[in-house]
Order: structure tokens, then sequence, then C-alpha cells
């Protein structure tokens, strides 16, 4: 299936479970708006490229699990904008939805984004065992062992001048785990062996690290029109980043080492089981930076 | 076992899920901080008066669900006393989440109440079956089509006349959903027949409808020392209210009427099952409002 026609189904599970029993139209015009703002979708297409990388057909179901990890994702997003946060005022080239909503319906949109996607994965035909094992590790990947926690050691670390230690730490917490989770979820979804399973783990964490790494790096290089948001907001917060601690030279040859060793990891894969890696190393090669 | 038992032991259960693997502590002490405050624990103590009505042992994993649900019930109660919602400074005697911890920390704590729970129903040692039940169920009750909807209906009720109707709208899911979850979650845990699962299901609504109108009378007439929070909100806010829409004297009549009507409930659940309504019948009485 092609990675448009990937994205419009994730988009379709999505908007088919707010449109499906409406309580509060406001609620979800608000919910929908920052769905719909786009986004690369890197998350979800990682996790279907990775089932169909491993021969699965892709069912409603996956499109609902690949959904589910959007719905969070964009609730942080929305929760990280607030005024109270970050306070930015545009994301992905148009209004930040407290800007468009209001802060009110913003900090609701973002709490019905982290409440829904389990029922969502709970209402899915897949075995009560998966389910269960996909809602642990959404649940952990995001809440105050993951994501969220993350976002808190982000901002205590603003002003301050953190090790390399402490910036893995934070990213590894406030990007990396709902990186991983595709990793994660295919291995359940598919019930894959546990030697296959750890892969996919290194590998979610490696791809994690690049794609932080990658994310500071635009930051700094990257103009409003380029990234969509204002850019630089970490010099102004005097974040500790990636090319503040060690250059930016040395920071693009981090990334590039990172998505090597991905590739690696990939190959791995192909040598113990039948996986066809085409797909999700374009998308990983995806995330390297020219010039 | 005592009330005061499964106070303490459903607080030992949310306190053992943020002290076992801690990341960012200061979130989990803000957290604590809310989960700490008290509260009569309304709505596990109903979770598990119900089991225990039913003959059932407590074990962990009853703790565990219960705690779940006062998790999200709290982080509601966070996010509802924002700035950027009813902007609270008091909340049960002492000062709200974000007046302690900073409107950054207040977010991303209810944030957390939201995504957590899900994870801790998960790993209970409770049947898969049973585990999604509960989860769908408390993402349903909570979410967009439940609890979060109802806030954002009751914030677009403010300064505006509504009818009883619309009123009853807003409480059915902004306090209601989540008071009638003990009743669904014990028909889940017990794997109760049909047509108990009925009665009980029209139990907590007519439970959620009370406490609701009993919220509203107090409101308007108690005090500061005996609300914990400041009253007559709902009047500076223009709410509406039962008793502005129906009087004062006509409220409570309708409260007396609603937990007379449990009372009939309880007692019909008592001729068709093993089934003890002690404790419950007087966890329903506590709510009558005296004088």
């Amino acid at each position: 299936m092609r990675q448009e026609e990937k994205r419009n189904r994730v988009e379709e599970a999505i908007r088919s479970f707010y449109e499906e029993k409406t309580v509060a139209p406001h609620l979800v015009d608000s919910v929908l708006y920052s769905i719909q703002a786009g986004g690369k979708r890197l998350r979800p297409l990682l996790l279907l490229e990775l089932l169909e990388a491993f021969g699965q057909d892709l069912t409603d179901a996956h499109f609902q699990v690949a959904g589910a990890l959007e719905m969070v994702h964009t609730g942080s997003l929305i929760h990280d904008d607030l005024p109270a946060m970050d306070d930015d005022d545009y994301r992905r080239g148009q209004l930040t939805n407290h800007k468009k909503f209001g802060e009110d319906l913003a900090i609701l949109a973002g709490d019905a984004l982290f409440l829904d996607p389990f029922g969502m994965i709970a209402t899915s035909q897949l075995p009560d065992t998966v389910k269960v094992a996909l809602i642990l590790e959404l649940s952990d990947a995001s809440g105050s062992r993951g994501m969220v926690a993350g976002q808190v050691l982000d901002m205590e670390g603003e002003h301050k001048q953190l090790t390399l230690e402490e910036l893995q730490t934070i990213h590894a917490n406030k990007t990396g785990r709902l990186l991983a989770y595709p990793f994660i979820a295919a291995g359940s979804i598919l019930e894959l062996e546990a030697d296959i399973r750890q892969l996919l783990k290194q590998l979610g964490q490696k791809l994690g690290l690049a794609f932080q790494v990658r994310d500071d790096i635009l930051d700094l290089v990257a103009d409003f029109e380029a990234l969509g948001k204002t850019p630089q907001k970490d010099l102004v917060a005097e974040k500790s980043t990636y090319p503040a601690l060690l250059g930016l030279e040395a920071s693009k040859a981090l990334l590039e080492r990172e998505l090597d060793a991905c590739g690696d990891l990939l190959d791995q894969l192909v040598a113990i089981c039948a996986f066809h890696p085409q797909a999700i190393k374009k998308l990983i090669e995806g995330l390297r930076i020219h010039g």
C-alpha cells in the first residue's frame, strides 16, 4: 500500500472515531483541527511499514493502533504549545490550537487525545492479549514513565547547562519513547520471537535518538517556512541541544552515524527472518539532512 | 474491610505505581500532592463496596482499578482548576496544583494522570477480557464521549440560560460518567448477568444525577470551610445550576427523590441476586443534605 493511502487511512480511523458519536461538537472541531494539521505521520507510518515489512496485510485494526499513537502525539503537541509551556503561536505553518480555539478548549482537546486512544485500541479487532500489551506499552511510553516525564525534565533543563547524558535521558523519554513505540507495537501485533523484538527495540531507540539530533539541528538552521513553526526557540529558551553541546558539524556526524546504525540493524533483521526492509529503509533515509 | 482501610489501599496502589519507577521526581511530587489532598474517594469506594456487596474478596487488582479511576478524576480536577479553566486557588482546603507547582507542571501532572491509569489496569492481575472491558469503559467515560465533553459543554454554558435538559446533558457527561463507572466496572470484573448489569447501570446514573444536584446545592449554601474551596463560584460564573433553574427547595426535594430511587434499585438487586446492600446504602445515604 502506498504511503499516501496509509496516511489517509490513519486520518480516516481517527476522524471516524470522533464523528461516530459526537457529544461536544466544538471539542471535536478543536481535536480534528490539530489532527488534520498534517505533519509527516512518521510514527503511524513506521508501524504500518513495519507490519508490511513482515508480510502482514494491513487491516482496520492496524490503522486504529497507528491512529491511537498519532492521537497521543498530537495531544502532546497541543499541550506543549500552550502559553504556560512553550508558548508557540504556530505549528506546522498554522495557528496553534490555543491560538485558534482558546486555551481552555486546547487543554481539553489535548486531554481527549490522551484519554480516547486507549478506548480506540480496546475496540479494535485484535486478540485481547495483544490489545492489553499495546495499551500497556502506549501508556508506559507516554505517561509519567515516558513522554510526560521527558517534558518535565526538558522544562527543568531550560537555562541550565546539561551534560550529554542528561540531554539523552530527556530525549529518550520526551520523544524517544513514542518513536520507539511502532517497533514495540509491531512485535506485539505480530507476536514475534524475543530475539526479533530485541532487534526492533534497538532500532526504535536508535531512530529516536537520530530524530532528536535532527530536530535540534533543524531548529538551529531552518527558517520558519521550512519548519512550519518559529525557529531557534531552543536558543531563546537557552536549551541544551546537541548542536549546543557538540557543535553543529559533530551533531550532523552523529545523526549520520545513528542512521547508518539503523541501516545495519535492518540488515540484521533481514538475516534472521522474512523481512522486507525497502519501505522502512526509505522512511529512515528520509531523515538525513543534506548539505 | 473497613472504609478507612479501603481508602488507604487505594492510595497505596497509586503511590506504589508512582514510586516504583520514577523518571521525573518533581512530576511525581506534583501528582501525589493532588492525590494525597484527600477527598472522599467516593468513586473508588463505590467500586470496592459494590464488589464486596456481591461477596467478592478484594484483591490488589481491585485496588488498582479503583486507583485508576481516582487518578483520572484527580487529573480532571487539576486541569479544571487551571487559570484558563475555572481559575481556582484552593481545592479541598489546600492550594491547587498550579498554585503550588506552577501551571506547566500542573498541566503535565494532569496529563500523566490521564495516560498512566490505563497501564495500571493493563498490568493488574485480571483476565485479559476483563481488562479490555475496564479500559474501554474508562476511556469512553472520561474522554471526548464523556467527562471531557461535559467539561466543554459546561464551559460553553457559562453566562447562558440553559434548559433543565441541557443542564442534565452537561452533568451526565461531566460528572455522571465517572460516577457511574464503578457500577459498570463491577459488572465487568464480576462478569455479571445482563439484567443485573442493567440495574447497576441505572443505579450509577441516578447516583450521578443526585451527586450533581447535591454539588450545586452545596456550592450555593456552604462556606469555604465546609467546602474546602471558594463557594458560590457558580453564581459568579453565571452558571446554570439546579438551584438556579428549580429553586433551592425543589433542588433539595429532587436530591431526596433521586437518593430514594437509588435505595429502591438496591432493593431490586437484593431481590434478584446475592447482594448485601448495607455498606453501599450507607455511602449513598451519606449524600443526603440535612436541614
